[in-house]
């Protein structure tokens, strides 16, 4: 539970209220509209604990007593408490302006001169404000005022309409708005009114024919922004990956860049909007439909999957002729092909653009994709966990006259639509990669495409709207943007390049823009180099490696953590052995992000069991390893206040010198790019090709797959392939055991052992504690 | 393709343009905004073709030849060109206001005094605008105002400014825009500009804190409308029913609603938007993801499914102890149930809250649902036409242990939280009404519902927008409510009550509401009284019945048509008799009407090929069987001006008495309340349960379900079970091949034959024909 005293005065500038607090507090609630603090303050109140402000102030009071045994409780806290708040808020450099409200009832006895006085004149917004005193003070209030219950405060707040809340004690202390806030992201997430976002929006420069808008905290942002800031030159990039990125992300940035979640149908492991005070807002919002793009991934996807057996099935049942006829129907007397027919006509090489006009031949090789049904890559996909899906039999039903197939489902973030949508540049590039996605091999070899399906329009359709990035804030009001989440295991797991682009410009020059490389460094960060910068043409400044205590400790061969299980004594107590053990991982991650030529700031992500011992311990390692500077930050539980060192070790990181390059030329083998990675960033001795992977290679080779990029699906727990093998595994050989290729979204993927791609439900899922309160419409029990 | 050259000022007022049209045109610009009408223009210049603007030129001049040997072209066919128009506009009581532009070269030498003195006073808007008139004219506009080029007007658009497109034929016409339509819905469609759908919020009395904008053309409306206008009288309230329905509900109507359409991933048929002059626009974002509520409703299902397979799963492989620990794990040394188990625990009889007192026997029913695999009635969905789904074995990777089981998939549509969605009255009843969805039976014989599941909160999270009505406008600028869309063939196939409560709140007393009732009148009409009026306490004032010549002439014998071949000449030349056969269903029809008590007033939706006698013949045969009025409608091709006598009748039939009665008891037994509707709604002898239909009469009965309405699942082609039965079948036993539950929506279905439940793709597709323009963003070949 976090809570405190915290004095605040909120007064009316036309139709805004100017909210000011004298502790500084993760929020930014300057210029909130009225209706929004009312709706705030009544939510809050409703979870308070008066029993627990009243001990507060009992202790206030007995220190008092201590420093003065003169010290008579009640009037001269109140006193005392707004000097205080007063001295802070004239320090707190962001609190632009103090109006100070004072009751005026005299048994208070305040000082209001010396009250008035400890304003500071460059924060003393509009002289003093006697004026709107009276209005808080208890002859106004009427009885509601003492004693106060939650419903009273309630009925206060509605009684004045001053959108302030008082709470008084038994020591009747004024002024002082209580805060409890219990330790929850999802009461973190709401204890803050999001900005409306078209004011975001028109805040980061966005106009108002670039935004489409979603309710009033989401919003899309159009993509012809790209060529009206054209002109403007780029912010800083950096990018973030390690251990726990997310929390980072959402408090230091000017712009902050993350993935869409996957999983929103209720997983036990909670969401992936941050956590404590580094939260994007409203959480509800990112982990549920957000604003349907993962829908729509899905219906694009298994329309492709429908495609193919139902071409299959066609197929099987028809003549060239009748095919042919059907695919190119008779309309008027005419045959006429539609663009996406002449399309694949060019790639079959017919240059022919009248239907009459086809011998036998071209017919039957224009019509029959002939497609091997044991070739077939591409699943059907639900963002759902539906461990019954993993593996299946399709086709059973009479109508499908015995074409059966086994076939599975994966989740939707698996689908290489949504990697495609992660790398794509532009609609027009869009287009082209969801119609060069090879979903399967024809009999004689040939890879078939979603353009030889005849679906790469439609694809395109349907993916029109979940292109634009999705703007979002976090809990401090910095603008996010939402967008893509190709999962991680089998795809890049790095948000979308086009978001990045847009961040980039609308910051400028000065600003900075924060990436988030998802999984560990070895995965996350080497895809961001070779795959993501090689297709977006962006060069990152900085490097941020997420380090935290607990993590290292892991790799220095701390005992396993089992989620529900208490956590063993090794990661609560003071360990700088195994730390320096672990420290080992992090001085290769640090090695494996100085491939690329870019300095790396190492971010120590701060636990409250962690020892000043330990966090300079590793600090000091990051350092000798190479590290630009390592420094630690708290904005899990202080928010952007916690992250203030951080950012000031990347903003002079971003200017020092760098030197970026890939790890690997396109031009190689397949087989020598893999085994670059393998021994350069993973530290094995050398790869090593089953069978099928073997046959993969000479594959792709041929059909001409072999300059794209490499994609690693390997597990992130370890540098090997071995999740076990904690610290920087060595003497090891890496086995491919297939390879499989994302033409569209443009890499091959070599699996290292087994991914599962669809998760399935525990005996308890967390949806049993969640409900919708159907009077609020509040949704209890997310997180 | 329909063409016509058309007069049309636009002028700004303030930052509006105000455009006026000669013509009586069922297109809304007025207060259109600038942007809009340069994108509106741009589009449809692109696709004109000058030589059929000059050919109507030289037929009018002909014309005009013929009338006055001394006519001479050019000069007296644009005064006389603008005359007639002036005319009309006066005429048009839709036309505000006219300003009239003229050229001010005086080549032209048009009697300027003339036409402006023919400007009605009334009309006459900023007395005469001979101060804009420079700019319109030749002179102003350089070289690029002859000859025109499509690309010329473009250009001309940029120059000028002025949002008027001027074309000028070689005879120097101008001032007249020239607007060619291909007949096609999505043009049609496109052509009009929608208003920004926050301005048509407020027009229908919506305050900006109910509506939640998604970009700029759709909206949801909160439910909390209906608390605010608990006071207002409700409107009159009218069903349409019928062959061909959607057409007539966009046009006439001061509010209409619309069903969500299903099928939108590209089937062939088209989508549900409506049609010629008779849209819901954009017809792009109608037919594709809307708001998302149809991929909720996935998410939604789906999450039940894989919680129904997870749960046999996991009680399938532990002891009822170890179910139970998992259940309600330890926390904080404590075991707690959530709010749902608690609900669980009340259904089973067991009163206990502390997790820790009951017994092994209570533990026993409390963890283990026992649900009879073969009993499971929940089916997975997608929102695909996925033919290979129909029929699957589930359960195949070595991960389910062997636990495999035959399942299929259903269009989302055909869901039972569609149904839920369309049939309930509050967020609190959706709460209740999706925990108590039966998804299998146990061992025992107990239903087992999402509730025991512990899934019923989370689909109401799921759900919490989707419950919100969709507002967007038909082509003539009117408030169209889209929601839910609940299949008809195993569901009540009715928009939701919720849009209907809300739309007849805001119309008012004096407003009409126009609902559809999907599927013909003896099963769309049917189930709208006898369902969805049961639960939403409204009574309908008028039935508006519509018939078409070609679909009655089929009852009435005529010969088989099948898509895409021509249609059999029957159906394009007179033929009374036939007509009058066929009218013996409509006869039926208006019976079947007539049993609820309420008007009926039968719609002619005429088409070109209609003769007078045809048309006069229906009506005549309406009004003998009994009918308040029968009027023709031609709102297809003429937009709300073709359907005024239609609106007319309505009127006066809403005020006729009317007596409304349900067409049985709900205590009824289930057999007899299907035996009444075969009986007096389809005509049939008498009804027979097969043995499967009988079991499920003593499940339900024995569970408690028994006093639920009854939902036939039917086919919509016949009145009788048989699709080919045209006419007014007679002495048949309907068969009841089986009976199913859906105890949260609330119905019991009794299936006459075989639905098929998911489509499937054909040979060619219409995704063939459908991509996006990457520069213009426009989606071609949708309809």
């Amino acid at each position: 539970m976090y809570f405190g005293t915290i004095s605040v005065t909120i007064t009316r500038k036309g139709n805004r209220l100017w909210a000011i607090w004298s502790y500084p507090f993760p929020l930014q609630w300057c210029t909130c509209h009225c209706i929004e603090i009312k709706i705030q303050l009544g939510f809050i109140l409703l979870s308070c604990a008066l029993r627990q402000v009243r001990e507060r102030l009992k202790k206030d009071v007995e220190q008092m007593k201590l420093q003065d045994p003169n010290f008579r409780p009640g009037l001269v806290v109140l006193q005392v408490t707004i000097l205080h708040s007063i001295t802070e808020v004239n320090e707190n450099s962001s609190v632009h302006g103090l109006i100070v409200q004072l009751p005026l009832d005299s048994i208070h006895k305040i000082d209001t001169e010396k009250v008035t006085n400890a304003v500071a004149p460059e924060k003393d917004v509009d002289g003093l404000t006697s004026i709107n005193a009276g209005k808080l003070a208890r002859g106004d209030l009427g009885d509601c005022f003492l004693p106060c219950t939650p419903n009273g405060c309630m009925e206060l707040i509605r009684q004045t309409g001053l959108n302030v809340f008082l709470l008084c004690s038994d020591e009747k202390v004024i002024l002082c708005v209580v805060f409890i806030i219990p330790n929850s992201d999802i009461v973190i997430s709401r204890s803050c009114v999001p900005k409306p976002i078209d004011r975001l929006a028109r805040e980061v420069g966005l106009l108002s024919d670039e935004v489409e808008l979603y309710g009033k905290t989401k919003a899309k942002v159009q993509l012809n922004i790209i060529k009206r800031l054209q002109a403007q030159p780029d912010g800083k990039y950096v990018v973030v990956t390690g251990y726990a990125v997310s929390s980072f992300i959402c408090c230091t940035v000017l712009f902050s860049l993350l993935r869409i979640p996957a999983f929103f149908c209720f997983l036990s492991t909670g969401g992936a909007a941050g956590g404590g005070y580094s939260q994007v807002i409203p959480m509800e919002e990112f982990n549920l439909h957000l604003t349907g793009d993962i829908h729509a991934i899905t219906a694009a996807n298994n329309l492709v999957a429908a495609a193919i057996d139902a071409r299959m099935f066609h197929e099987s049942t028809q003549s060239d002729k009748a095919l042919y006829n059907r695919l190119v129907p008779l309309s008027g007397g005419q045959r006429k092909f539609s663009p996406i027919q002449i399309n694949r006509l060019k790639k079959l090489g017919i240059e022919k653009t009248d239907a009459s006009t086809l011998t036998e031949d071209e017919i039957t090789r224009f019509a029959r994709l002939d497609i091997d049904p044991s070739s077939v890559t591409w699943q059907r996909v639900l963002d759902t966990n539906d461990r019954f899906l993993r593996k299946i039999t399709i086709g059973q039903s009479p109508t499908e006259k015995g074409y059966t197939r086994e076939a599975q489902f994966d989740i939707t973030v698996a689908s290489e639509i949504m990697a495609v949508l992660a790398l794509t540049s532009s609609m027009e590039d869009m287009r082209q990669r969801l119609a060069k996605m090879v979903v399967a091999t024809s009999r004689s070899g040939q890879p078939i495409t979603t353009e030889d399906l005849g679906v790469s329009g439609a694809l395109t359709v349907l993916m029109k709207d979940a292109i634009k990035p999705n703007l979002m804030q976090t809990l401090e009001g910095n603008p996010v943007f939402v967008h893509a989440g190709p999962f991680a295991n089998i795809a890049h797991g790095n948000s979308s390049i086009l978001a990045d682009k847009i961040a980039l410009k609308l910051v400028g020059p000065e600003g900075f823009v924060v990436t988030e490389a998802g999984f560990g460094a070895d995965i996350g960060m080497e895809k961001f180099f070779n795959i993501k910068c090689r297709y977006s043409g962006l060069r990152p400044h900085v490097v941020v490696l997420v380090a935290t205590v607990r993590a290292l400790k892991m790799h220095g061969g701390g005992p396993i953590v089992t989620a529900g299980m208490p956590l063993p004594k090794e990661y609560i107590e003071e360990n700088l052995e195994l730390l320096e053990n672990g420290c080992s991982n992090m001085k290769k991650q640090i090695e494996n992000a100085q491939h690329f030529g870019v300095p790396v700031v190492v971010a120590v992500n701060a636990f409250k069991t962690d020892t000043e011992a330990e966090l300079d311990l590793i600090c000091s390692i990051a350092k000798a390893a190479g590290a630009f500077d390592a420094v630690r930050c708290s904005h899990w539980a202080e928010g952007g206040a916690g992250a203030v060192a951080l950012g000031q070790a990347v903003q002079r990181a971003s200017e020092a010198p760098s030197n970026f390059k890939f790890l690997y030329d396109l031009e190689l083998p397949i087989t020598d790019k893999i085994r670059i990675i393998a021994q350069k960033i993973y530290g094995a001795d050398d790869i090593e090709l089953l069978p099928e992977a073997q046959h993969k290679v000479e594959l792709y080779t041929k059909q001409g797959f072999n300059n794209l990029p490499i994609c690693m699906a390997k597990t992130h727990l370890s540098l090997s392939h071995e999740a076990d093998k904690k610290g920087v595994p060595t003497g090891y050989v890496l086995p491919i055991r297939d390879i499989r290729a994302s033409v569209g979204s443009g890499f091959l993927f070599p699996l290292v052992g087994t991914m599962p791609t669809i998760p399935g439900l525990p005996t308890r899922p967390c949806f049993y504690d969640i409900d919708l309160d159907p009077e609020t419409e509040q949704v209890n029990g997310l997180f």
